[in-house]
């Protein structure tokens, strides 16, 4: 942590900043400049967390040198995490493949669709059964209705199952049915969800908030592993911009900063990055060339018909001429799709 | 709602469209330009929500030309709204002021803090018993020990008190010890919390979220309002963008267009817009001549020893000092303040 | 400026960096952290501007802790200005009102509106004779015929007249009519023209970019200011969000953060940042409320038959009632109306 | 076109709209819903430009249906572009690869990046002579000097040569040295200098800015082009967000909105979008996976001396490397690599 200390700081403001950070067991480390002061402080910040420093006379502003994200740091674990979820794995070396309906509709389409994905090279289902809808008046989703659907369409096809879940609720419903709880962008900071997803156990797929930082994002994932679960596989969905050309702007650089600074494996989902199906094949191939651990897509038997995200799915059809096309892409990444 | 076709749209596809609609039992009207044929619905919409039309061959994008919220919709409730909270309203002609502590620390410094804020002219004691924080190693609050203080400084001083609530659980306790529940930005798209805040019936105070368009923000006040609960309050906070000399950027121009989109009432937080001490005063006098209906802003006695949010926290002096500043803005909007 | 070391930087890539600083005539000073180090640089950082620090071996980042403006920076000019235009002051205990169609459209319209926003109360006339416009087949301006007519309504109604200019061409020969340029947010890093304004030495009013950081806008004025020229107005004139309610996201705080990094006069365009003519009379109370040091206001004599910005513009009646409504919060923040 | 009237606009306005767009030789087509009438325009738009019909009694809003850029559109032009500069090709089938430093510093440095860059593949030498810088303290280019460099390093290698110019002045000169002018983000609504390069007919880059949206973008193109100059290659350079961890925060899906949108051929810019150098080899991989027609990126000599953006710059090693890498990535796009 670093002190900037404002340009008229006294001596005595100085002194008292370097007394206080002494006084709590750590080190200062002053820097008189000819325009303003700095005060290094070397220790256990810890020690210090929640005393206003900034708020002392004299002081301009506080810069932080080191993350707080501790578990899911790569500087602590430099080695690349591989997450086992059902019989597949995500990370280095695999590619995940995960495909379904925006929303579980009934018992049919969701085989007849886990039947396809499957077939087209998917090792995970996804499907909606709690779905967080800006209006109120809009479907909501079959809720364990549709879980139970979920598990069935495991059993028939043998593949892992995915859902979101919006509440501690559903969350304690979902964890008796799939293989992998989602967090969704608009509860990326429902800490309380975090904590609860970290101490049920259950692999979680955690998506990055419409508007978070990837700071913000990681320390998310903190919440969840510090309550002991270390199954987190991040899911970069687009950010909200000014853009309106796409439904949101896929931040891909964020893979390689995420590769960079921590050791989860991240995912890409172009659906609703895009929110345009013919946008999904390109950016779904830029997603495994910039270095992601896989893709989760939305399918649908007739997506005009589809309760919700229908312009934004791919028919059958085209989920697997995607995914034929994203076969070479796997292979110079060094992954090996639908083991 | 307007259908707008591509320019190389069949007859065909045209047709189809205009019999889908009319099947509904709508009225489709067709403007067929020289470019692009547009197809005006007319008609009770719900009959088609869920159709995918964006999808049908041939058609472009669709517009909507009506809002989706309707309860909270200026268009079908003219007259602003005065709501009561406690011993307060809230609305034309009233400035409620709403200060305290980010987080409630103990009970001395909430009663002291509440004491000192009543005499400078607030109504209502905000405080933090269950804190919303970005790392898990930050200090989450007292929960249920924090609400039973914020009961006793009611019932010491007859103001009114607000808390955040940030789950299920958290809601459940605090109805049972406060005025008012406070719905906070990272919960503003929480919609299990909303539809609970709605059925629980206390009055609400929802924060837009940190990138929550004032569409959402008004769709999230349905979510609480189509419950049966009326008793909304807006609260302006500040929304993200690439600017960092504040901590968030103050939308203030929110404040005119929710008074021409919804009658709720609306006030304004100038300590989390700005995260700055020194720019509260000419915010606070900002969001008073752009016409809101009050204030929320954090008050410490020692903003230098507080756990969370210290830099942006006044002292009881510097309250007091924004109260007696803000009173001739308050007069010139028509509004009594501390009645 | 500090140099923050990577964690695993090793001693001599520190000893480097020490060596490097010290070399160029500069002192560094350590923290070894526990994790990190850090090297305080002390001394002119001029030395060694275009050194590329961050690329020495072990180095993770720079934090700048003195602002790249000088000129234009509060911290060694702690006076705010008073800017003189022609016959008027704008700064401190004046309040500059300027008023005026977008687009100059032809003599009579000039002179009509002139006369009618200095009937009520404006000491400037605005009008665009160079409009930058997104399409090339929207309207561009009548170039110099148009400042000729600025020319005609300042000796016909003693107002002061600004005008946008788009290039050097248009900044020479509108030096030749008015009393103060305009550099328009699309502009403000046309650093050219910047440096062309700064030697012109006229005075200039210097909108905010689009996207623009308040930093980046200082450094923008510096350009002007550092060729000679310190009569430079600033403006807020809305940035560019997610949030499309209005025409761009009015960012109120920028008047504090400027009051407290520069000595510069802001203003404040309500027109640009709302874009909708029924916002314009609140945002104008807030701008003046937080301490702007004026407006500029489109005003048109048949706004529904503009060439531009029609819907944001007000008739004279509207624009004599906003002068009206404004006199007592001018009063609130001591400044003279229509000195 | 496409008028909403207000809920509540009398049949007189109705009316009167309707009376309006008949004058004017159009036809008007009405719907008039239970709620609202909306009123289809039909015919050449251009007989109603810069009529304010938003203005008019009754009026809610406009939708445009069709786009205001005619010439670079792909509707009016369905086949890619495919434009020639110097002895290269760029658009479907050709990989355009343009390297070089940010900024020219001296005769030799250029030289010998040329060779480096031609070496490994590149078919283009970027570099600048007119520097756009933030603060105006900075280093600003050699100007012709550096130009004239450029010139000698074409004729040494045989590379085309491509700059940045920032004013009129800079452009006249630029003509008689170089293939191509790049205009850049900081430009890209400079409309004079726009129209001058439409003028000059000389291949541009155009560059997207800050915080362009795609429109505008393509707006800022159709300047060039209805001046005559077809011969424009769009550059994807990042925009700015929220996010900080990465200098500006590339869209990535703004290639396949391009592709569908226009015909004009768009290349990355992985240097400037991402700002730090380890990101660059990913992000290019993902430009060619997405279907870019090519990269323009930053290589000097001795990136820890460069004079501007040496962070972000690649050595000829990491050059070489990244041509190596991205072979499969062109060879699976359909592009010939430095043919």
């Amino acid at each position: 942590m670093i002190i900037i200390m404002k340009p008229n700081a006294s001596a005595e403001a100085v002194s008292k900043v370097k007394n206080f950070i002494e006084s709590n067991g750590l080190t200062a480390h002053l820097s008189e400049g000819t325009e303003v002061t700095i005060v290094g402080v070397v220790g256990d910040k810890t020690k210090i967390q929640g005393a206003n420093i900034e708020m002392m006379d004299g002081v301009d502003k506080i810069v932080a040198v080191t993350e707080s994200y501790k578990v899911v740091n790569k500087k602590f674990h430099p080695e690349d995490s591989v997450i086992t979820v059902g019989n597949a794995k995500i990370g280095p070396g695999h590619l995940a493949m995960m495909a379904g309906p925006c929303a579980i509709e009934n018992h049919d389409m969701l085989l007849e669709t886990a039947c396809a994905v499957k077939k087209a090279g998917a090792q995970f289902l996804r499907g909606g059964a709690y779905k967080p809808r800006t209006s109120p008046y809009a479907f909501q989703g079959l809720e364990e209705e549709g879980l139970q659907y979920m598990k069935e369409a495991r059993e028939a096809t043998g593949l892992n199952v995915i859902c979101e879940v919006t509440s501690l609720r559903a969350l304690e419903t979902a964890v008796k049915y799939v293989d992998m709880i989602q967090i969704g962008a608009r509860n990326m900071q429902n800490f309380e969800l975090l904590k609860e997803a970290g101490k049920a156990g259950i692999p979680v797929l955690l998506k990055r908030g419409l508007c978070a930082t990837i700071d913000e994002w990681l320390n998310a994932a903190e919440y969840i592993a510090s309550e002991g679960n270390p199954n987190i596989v991040l899911c970069e969905r687009g950010i909200r911009t000014y853009e309106t050309a796409t439904r949101n702007t896929l931040d891909i650089s964020a893979i390689p900063v995420i590769r960079a600074k921590s050791h989860l494996p991240v995912i890409v989902d172009p659906s609703h990055a895009t929110g345009v199906r013919a946008y999904i094949e390109p950016i779904s191939k830029a997603a495994l060339a910039v270095g992601a651990d896989g893709l989760i897509v939305e399918v649908h038997p007739c997506p005009s018909c589809a309760l919700s995200d229908g312009p934004q799915s791919l028919t059958f059809e085209q989920f697997e001429h995607l995914t034929e096309q994203l076969q070479p892409y796997a292979k110079l990444s060094g992954r090996v799709f639908n083991e």
